[in-house]
C-alpha cells in the first residue's frame, strides 16, 4: 500500500552538517524506532530512555551524538542536534501527497478574492468574499474561510479547518483538521441576571511558520486581536481565549486553555493540560509542565510546575485527601505541643506542684 | 480592509440609561481597551486591575461607574452597568455581516422540511427530514442537521456546526464553528471482559438565547433528554455529558467537562477547565473556580474550589509533592510527641527514676 | 414527531438469559429511569444510588438482578447484569434511522476506490484515492477520507469525521462527528531556537468494534503507528498522541490527554480529564479515576488516583492552599519539638539547673 523508497546514506546526508562514521553507501529503506529498527532502516538517539537499545539496535544507521557514538554498533551518523537531523533525513520517506493546484469544481468561492499561482482548494470548500491566498497554499476539502481572511504563501489547510471573517494567517502555516480560528470569544455581560453578548470587535492575527493541531480552537479578540506569533507550534484540543498573545518560538502541547487576555511570552514550552487564569503575563524562556495551574504572571524565566502529581494506589489516595483536609487541625496541635514545650523547658512549675 | 464607521457618542447613546458628563457631540470611530485607546475611541473601566490606566487614557470617553467618573481624563459614560453599556454601544461596530436570506444552490435538503421566512441556509449544509427552521435563523455554510431538528427564529449556526436528528433549539441561539450537540452519549455495558453499545434514545432540547463556543459537544440523552435551559453560555471545547441539566442562565468557561446526569442549576458560574463527577446536583447561584474538580453534590449557593492552584518553580514543587506524601508520616510524629508531651508534663516519672 | 412503538415484554426478553417474575404479556411502550417511568415504561436497577425509587416505581417492569427482585412493585426481568440486558431490549426503541445504501450525487469519490456492497455515502463527503469501504458501511455527510484510507464492514462514521490518508478502521466502527484521525502527531525539533517539524510518517490502525466521541482526536505516529485495540471506546473531546497504544477492551471518559508513545494495557477503564505523560506503560486491568495525572508507569493491576479532588468553599479552599504552601515549614517545626523533647526526657537536666 506505501509506496518502497529507497535511498543511500550519503544521499540523505548531504549537505547536512554530520560526520558519517561507517558506511556512507549504505541503503536505507525506510526509518523507525530504535528498539523496533531493522536492517535498512535509519533511527536516532537522543532520549536518555532508550539508549539501553542501543547495543543491540538492528537499524543499519543511527543519528546521534559523538557522547553516543562510541556504543554503536552500526554507521553513525554524528551530529550535535540528532532530532533536527533526523526531522530532515526522514522528510525523504513522507508519504503525504500535496494535492495538485487548481479550484476543485464543488468548492464555492466569493467575489473580489485574489487567489496565487499554484494554489490547491479542495472539494466542498467555501471561501467567501475578499479573501487572499498566497501562492503555493493548499486548502484542504471541506474548509471555510470568511470573507476578509488572508493567507500567505506555502501554507497548508487540512480538512475541515474554520476561519472566520478577518482573519490573517501568515505563510508556510500547517492547521490540522477541525481547527477553528475566530469564533467570537467569551463575553457577556450581567444585567440583572440574564448574560448579553458583548460584541467580539478584534480578529486573530498569525505570524509565519504557525503549526495549530486537531480541533484546536483560537478566539478572535473583543478589542484588539488575538495574537499568535512567528513559529509558535500547537497541539490539539488547545482553547486559546480572546485577546491572548503568545510569543514567537512557544511551543503548546494539547488540553491546555488559556483565558482572556492573557500573554505568553517568546520561546516558552508549556505542557499538556495546563491552565492560564486570565490577564496574566508569563515571560519569554518560561517552561510549565504540564497539568499545572498557572494563576498569576511569572516574572523569572524558569521551569514552574503546580499542584499534586503522580497516581497512587486509591486506598492511599483517599487516606492523602484526608489528611490534607486535616492540615488545619495538625498545625494546631504542633502548635499546642509548642506551648507547652515552651512552658516544659523554661518556665518553672506551676505554683504548688513539683517534679518530685 | 475594515470599513470605517463613526457616529457621535449621542448616537451610540440614545435610549441608554446613562449619564455623559461631557462633550456628547464627540466623534467615535472606534473602541479600544483603555491603556491603548487613542482619541476618536470609546473605552469602559469595570476592571480594577485597569483603573490605573484611566488618568492618562487617550480615548475620547469612558463609560465608568460614577465612583470613578472624578479621574476621568475626558468625556464620561456614567451608569452602574458600565460593562452592559459597552456591550451595547460597541454593537454599531460590529462588522460581522449576516449572509442574505436564501438557500445556497450546493445545500442539500430533506424532505418534508418546514424553513421559515428569511432563513439563510449556506453552501454544503447538509439538512434531514422533517427539519424545522424558524424566521430569520442563519444555517451557516457545511452545517449538518439531522432528521427531525427544531430550531427557533432568529438564531445563527456558524459554518461546521453538527446537530443529530430530533435535536431541538430554541430562538436567538448562537453556536459557533465545530459545536456537535446529541452525539450519542457514553454509555456501554460490561459482558465478561467486552463492552456493548447502550442504545442512547433521548435527544437534547436548548432553550432559548443559548451561546455554544467551538468544538464545544452536548451528547443527546440515554433515557430522556439533555437540557440546556434559557440563557445559558458555554464557552469552547466543553464537554457535556448525556443527560446532564444546565439551569437558565448558568455560564460555563472553556474546557470543563461534565459526566452524565449531573443537574446544574440556575444562575451559575463555573470556571474553565472544571470536571465534574456524574449524577451530582449543584445548586442555583453556585459559583466554581476554575480548574475544580467537583466530586460531591453542592446545596448552598457559594462560590467553591478545589486542589492546590498557583505554579512554583518546578524544585519547590516536586518538594511538596514529597512533603505531601510525608504527611501520614509527619502526623504520626505529632501523636507521637503528643503521647510523649503527656507523660512529660502529667504523669508520674517511671518507677525508680527521678527528675534528679 | 418520534415515532410510536410497542412490545410486549414476552418479544424484548426472546432469546434472553433472564427470567421474568409477573406479567410477561404486559405491553412495553418505551423506556424510562426508574424515578421518571411511567406506565408501559421498561426500566432498569443498576446504580444503588437509585435502589430508593424501587419500590414507589411505576414502571410495569424492572430489569433488575436476584438480589433486588424482592422489592420490585411490578414486573421483575431477573438477570445477573442488568444493564447489559437493558442495553439489548432497548434497542428496539431506538429511533437512529439508518441511511439507504448508495453514495449521494454531491459526494465526490477518488479513484481506484474498494466500495462494498450496501456502503452509504452521504452528501458532500470527499473520499480519496485508493480507499476501501467494507459491505454495510456508512459513510454520515461532510466526511472527509484520505489516501489509501481502510474501513471495515458495519462501521459507521456520522457526519463531519475526518480519517487522513492511510488510517485503518475495523469492521463495526462508530465514529461520532468531529473525530479526527491521523493528523499529525507533535513533534518538532529545536535548532537555535527555532521549531522544525518532524515527519510523521506512521499512520493509525484501529481494531474491530471500536467507537470514538464527537471532537476526539487521534494522531498518527511519528515512527510506526498509533494503535487502538478492538473493542476500544473513547468518549467525546480526548487526545490521543503520536505512537500511543491502547489495548482492547479499555474505555476512557471524557476530556482525557494521552502524551506520545504511552502504552495503555487491556480491559482498562480511565476517569474523565485524565492527564497521562509520555512514554508511561501502564499495564491491563489498571483503573484511573476522573481527573488523575499519571505521571509514572503502572505495573500492577488495581485502581489509582491523584491529587485532591473535592470542592470546599473557597475561603477553605484559599487557607488549605496557604497551609499547603507552609508543609515544609510546619515539617521543620515539628523536628525542632522532636529534638527539645528527647532532650527533656533523655538528656541530664543543663549543668547548674534543676527540676526544684
Amino acid at each position: 500500500m506505501k509506496e518502497n523508497r529507497h535511498y543511500s546514506l550519503k544521499e540523505l546526508t548531504h549537505g547536512l552538517d554530520v560526520i558519517v562514521r561507517g558506511d556512507s553507501n549504505c541503503v536505507i529503506t525506510g526509518v523507525s524506532s530504535i528498539h523496533e529498527a531493522k536492517a535498512g532502516h535509519l533511527t536516532f538517539l537522543m532520549n536518555a530512555l532508550y539508549r539501553k537499545y542501543l547495543p543491540s539496535t538492528q537499524a543499519s544507521a543511527v543519528i546521534l551524538s559523538e557522547a553516543e557514538a562510541a556504543n554503536c554498533p552500526c554507521t553513525a551518523v554524528i551530529t550535535c542536534s540528532p532530532y533536527s537531523i533526523y526531522a530532515r533525513m526522514a522528510a525523504y520517506f513522507d508519504q503525504k501527497k500535496r494535492p495538485l493546484p487548481g479550484i476543485h469544481p464543488t468548492a464555492s468561492i466569493g467575489e473580489h478574492c485574489e487567489i496565487g499561482q499554484d494554489v490547491s482548494i479542495g472539494a466542498h470548500s467555501v471561501i467567501g468574499d475578499h479573501v487572499s491566498i498566497g501562492a503555493g497554499t493548499v486548502i484542504g476539502p471541506a474548509c471555510t474561510l470568511g470573507d476578509y481572511v488572508v493567507i500567505g504563501e506555502a501554507s497548508c489547510l487540512d480538512a475541515h479547518v474554520t476561519l472566520y471573517h478577518l482573519v490573517v494567517v501568515g505563510q508556510r502555516a500547517h492547521f490540522s483538521s477541525g481547527v477553528v480560528v475566530g469564533s467570537d470569544g467569551f463575553g457577556f455581560a450581567n444585567d440583572q441576571g440574564a448574560w448579553h453578548k458583548v460584541p467580539q470587535l478584534g480578529t486573530v492575527v498569525i505570524g509565519d511558520d504557525v503549526a495549530i493541531g486537531a480541533n484546536t480552537t483560537i478566539d478572535r479578540g473583543a478589542i484588539g486581536d488575538t495574537k499568535i506569533g512567528d513559529g509558535v507550534k500547537l497541539d490539539n484540543l488547545i482553547q486559546v481565549g480572546h485577546n491572548v498573545s503568545i510569543g514567537a518560538h512557544t511551543v503548546i502541547a494539547g488540553c491546555t486553555g488559556i483565558s482572556g487576555s492573557t500573554k505568553i511570552g517568546k520561546h516558552c514550552m508549556i505542557g499538556g493540560a495546563t491552565c492560564f487564569a486570565g490577564h496574566l503575563t508569563i515571560c519569554d524562556h518560561t517552561i510549565v509542565t504540564g497539568m499545572s495551574s498557572v494563576t498569576k504572571s511569572i516574572t523569572e524565566p524558569g521551569m514552574y510546575s503546580s499542584g499534586i502529581v503522580g497516581a497512587v494506589p486509591s486506598h492511599e489516595f483517599r487516606k492523602q485527601n484526608a489528611r490534607f483536609y486535616r492540615l488545619g487541625k495538625l498545625m494546631d496541635r504542633v502548635k499546642t505541643l509548642e506551648k507547652k514545650m515552651t512552658q516544659t523547658i523554661a518556665s518553672p512549675l506551676p505554683e504548688g506542684e513539683s517534679h518530685k
